[in-house]
């Protein structure tokens, strides 16, 4: 039976044997949220980079939309920052656009991730697509926190704990203390989830109007159930949409 | 008002600054259990070293007993494993001797900490010495769990949560996701602490029955209420007993 470990931080992950496994990267607020909701609203493939030079010159270079936030907010000079409603509320016209996106934490993450056998992109908004490709790769799961700057972060350790919950039936989720840990604590959880994760500290620093909008938006479970970004070569695209 | 932190492993320990903080070392499975129970009864002083070979080399040196552990084994060629019973069954006199102890995983978090203002070692048997130490020194508490081979591991991180929750009303105890990630899961697991630790992968792999026996001792609450090892130049020595 395969297992499901988690990887609280991506410091952590020279511990972690990558290869054969399906590594799930996960950054609620904001950067996997965004890009699941990005690849639901008709962006055709995101490109992912760590520094904001990168991600200007990547952006001129194949002619996409710039996204790129620092400590919370969009970067100076690009088109749009860390939030899902940059792909929803029309001010932009995203479809058929490609993106490329530098965040704080998601980047690195998933660039840390890539020896896997498949690197896919999680959040609550898409928590079924993530479990119904876990169960048909049959392959062990590593989800892999973004954190915040390193360091343990609720909201993806929260996140992480309901993809194990959900993939009980078929994966052993009993092995790493990591996963039983985090089950844990979705099952605390799950019966309010905005009200438990205000406690975190990075929703704390998210304190603005607007960021309580995308706060929320983060939280809503499977609003795209079959949305599932995965990493072909050099960029993220919708699973069967190569 | 200082404030409650906790570093799910010692591979975290460079994103966290030690610098005028008190460092709490928990390896409860079961390095620091058996420290304090060591010098709980008689023993005058603990070296803590990471080697095999430099743990028997600082015995020789100082004629003091050794103590090693490799995978949950006595190593071969030592005095002592790493069960608190051996300060506590009588078949070795402990009293006025010196130990060099060697272990998997606590020596390494402990070595790893020496930059903080204090370094002291903490388990259940001692959480009220703890909780009383940090209270009179009104610094910030950065509690450093051994872990397990540098991952996270449930019994050290329920011991931080229960020094959180003791040290609730004189420090913040909200900021850290990390603490309140372990504040949560003390508060499901107090009331059958055993029980609930008995889920965890290190607790599976101490399957045997004399582990039973050491598992079973290093949950009793506050056994040695007053006794705080305290690093010492280069040595553990009892708080007020240099």
């Amino acid at each position: 039976m395969p297992s499901v470990d988690i990887c609280f931080s991506p410091e952590l992950l020279p511990l972690y044997s990558l290869q054969g496994k399906v590594a799930v990267i996960v950054d609620i607020l904001r950067a996997t949220s965004s890009i699941v909701t990005a690849l639901a609203n008709g962006v055709t493939h995101v490109f992912a980079v760590a520094e904001l030079a990168e991600c200007q010159a990547l952006g001129r270079q194949h002619s996409c939309l710039t996204a790129a936030e620092r400590d919370g907010r969009q970067a100076e000079g690009f088109d749009l920052g860390n939030s899902p409603f940059g792909y929803l509320d029309g001010a932009l016209d995203v479809r058929g656009r490609a993106v490329v996106i530098s965040t704080t934490n998601g980047t690195q993450a998933l660039r840390r991730s890539l020896a896997a056998d498949e690197v896919v992109i999680g959040a609550f908004l898409n928590l079924q697509a993530v479990a119904d490709f876990a169960r048909r790769q049959q392959k062990d799961v590593l989800v892999v926190c973004a954190g915040w700057k390193g360091m343990f972060c609720l909201e993806d350790t929260v996140f992480a704990g309901a993809l194990a919950e959900e993939l009980a039936a078929d994966f052993d989720v009993s092995s790493a203390d990591a996963t039983l840990a985090a089950r844990h604590l979705w099952q605390q959880a799950q019966a309010d989830l905005p009200a438990y994760l205000l406690q975190s500290s990075h929703v704390r620093r998210l304190n603005s109007l607007e960021a309580h909008k995308d706060f929320e938006f983060c939280l809503r479970l499977n609003e795209y159930p079959t949305t599932l970004p995965v990493w072909r070569e050099d960029r993220l695209v919708l699973l069967g949409n190569r």
